[in-house]
Formats: C-alpha cells, structure tokens, sequence
C-alpha cells in the first residue's frame, strides 16, 4: 500500500516527531459503536503556518495523513487510518529516542483493536489507551467509566 | 575534532532541529568587543524535562553543546562554538527540509566572522545577521545602530 521509506527519511521523521510531534489513542464517546466508544488512534506532526510551503514538501515524503490549519494557525499533520499508522510507526522506530515507549504502545492497540471480540476484550483495550495518559504525562487525567453505554 | 555521525543520526538531528530547534544569530551589545557588539551564534534543540534522561540521551549522540534547564522547566540544548556548528551544520544540512535557508545563513556568517578586518566588514557581517530576522519571522524587529560604539 505505502511506499517504503529510505532509511535516512524513517529517521528524519523520527527526529521530527521526537521533537514536535505527538502519538496518541482517543476514546470518544460514541452510540453507534458496538461497545460505546471509537477508538481513535492518531500520529500529528506540528508546525507553524509560516513555512507552510516547506511543511507541506515535508508532509509529501509521507504521502498520506492530512494536513489543516488550526484556528490559531499552526499547521497539523495528522495520519489516523491504522495501517497508514503502522507503516509509519513500524518505519521510525528504529531511529526514535524519545517517543519510542508510545510507538510501542500504539503498534500493540491497533494490533488489538482488530481483535476485540466482547466487552472484556474492548475494556482491556481500554486500559492500554489509558496508559498513554501517564506516557504522554497529561495533566488532566479523566476517570471514564466503559461500561456506561449511552443507550 | 568532532566524530563523524551517521547519516541517519546526521537525518534524524535535522528532524528534531526542523521540529523543535532554532537556529540564529544574536548581535550582543559589549564593549570589550573590537567593533562594540559579540556576534554570538546558536544552535538549539528543545524538550520539556519530562524526558529528560531520553533527551540527554539523544544529546549524547551529538558529543558536544550544552544542556541547561529553563525557570520554566524547558530543556534547552545548545551548541554555540564556530567549529561544533559548522560541523553539526554542514552534517544535518543535506537532510534539513524547514531550516536549510538558516543554516546556510549561518555558514556563511560563521566563515565571514572569521575573516573580519575593519568596521566596513564588521556591518556586512551585522547585515547578515540581520537576515536571520527575516528568515525566522521575527515580530520584534529591532533597529540598531552598529555605529554606536560605547566607548
């Protein structure tokens, strides 16, 4: 599906998301999801609009994910179809130094995330978007009770 | 003096530095200065510190710089000696995609600082700097006398 990418663009795009990027896995409430929730797994590259021209030579190398321009003007580059997301990880975790731990954690969630068969299945799944929350260190750490299905 | 990187060190160091780096020149007013200002380049790679050992890792692959802490909690890593710059430069610049434009500004003053003669030099140098300003979107453009020797 993707083009392979050379060795010295994996670590590139490494050094790039080391440095102004971001891995995460959402939870978002949602009824037409069979266990509540979509699980929405993300990879965003970060940048000003004020080199939009080169952000976007960059984002081609890539050759998937979005671009948009966030109201207060910086530029994010976002990949959240999973076997886009697993190409790309699985291309740069070689050379990552700093956000390896949470490449680990997302190639495993979108490994189980095809799984999941029942309810247990989908809560164990939970819990490993729940460990992002303590990589990434966030500061608003949100109690979320699964099982209140909203129907 | 310094140990050759890697090409996918050398491509993963432009990332970070086209992510999360600067690179500029500061004109600092000082007297003991011949012509009344220190030119005074930098390199500079940042992280919050809540990474830190992964970060100083990632330093430690550079071999030289130094690591400091902000007040507000921010890693700053800098590189500040002519020779380490123009070696980190010359290495990472075949891969920069967002700040090649800057590392060639600061090339060609690291090589016109060495070679300055006289006042007239001195101000083609100042204009150069200057450059950078433009390059790195600057809102706060200052006007500067160079003349204006305390002396």
């Amino acid at each position: 599906m993707c083009k392979n990418f050379s060795s010295t663009i994996s670590a590139y795009l490494a050094g790039f998301l080391d440095g102004d990027g971001s891995i995460y896995v959402r939870l978002k409430p949602n009824n037409t999801y069979k266990y509540g929730f979509q699980v929405a797994p993300y990879v965003v590259l970060f940048q000003s609009n004020q080199d939009r021209k080169n952000f976007e030579k960059l984002c081609s190398k890539i050759g998937f994910g979005i671009l948009r321009e966030r109201k207060d003007g910086i530029l994010e580059y976002s990949i959240n179809k999973a076997e886009e997301l697993k190409f790309f990880l699985t291309s740069i975790k070689p050379f990552l130094i700093l956000k390896r731990k949470q490449a680990d954690l997302m190639l495993k969630i979108l490994d189980k995330k095809g799984k999941v068969k029942n309810q247990n299945d989908f809560e164990k799944l939970a819990q490993l978007v729940d460990n992002f929350r303590e990589l990434n260190y966030s500061k608003k750490r949100k109690i979320r009770t699964i099982n209140a299905r909203r129907d």
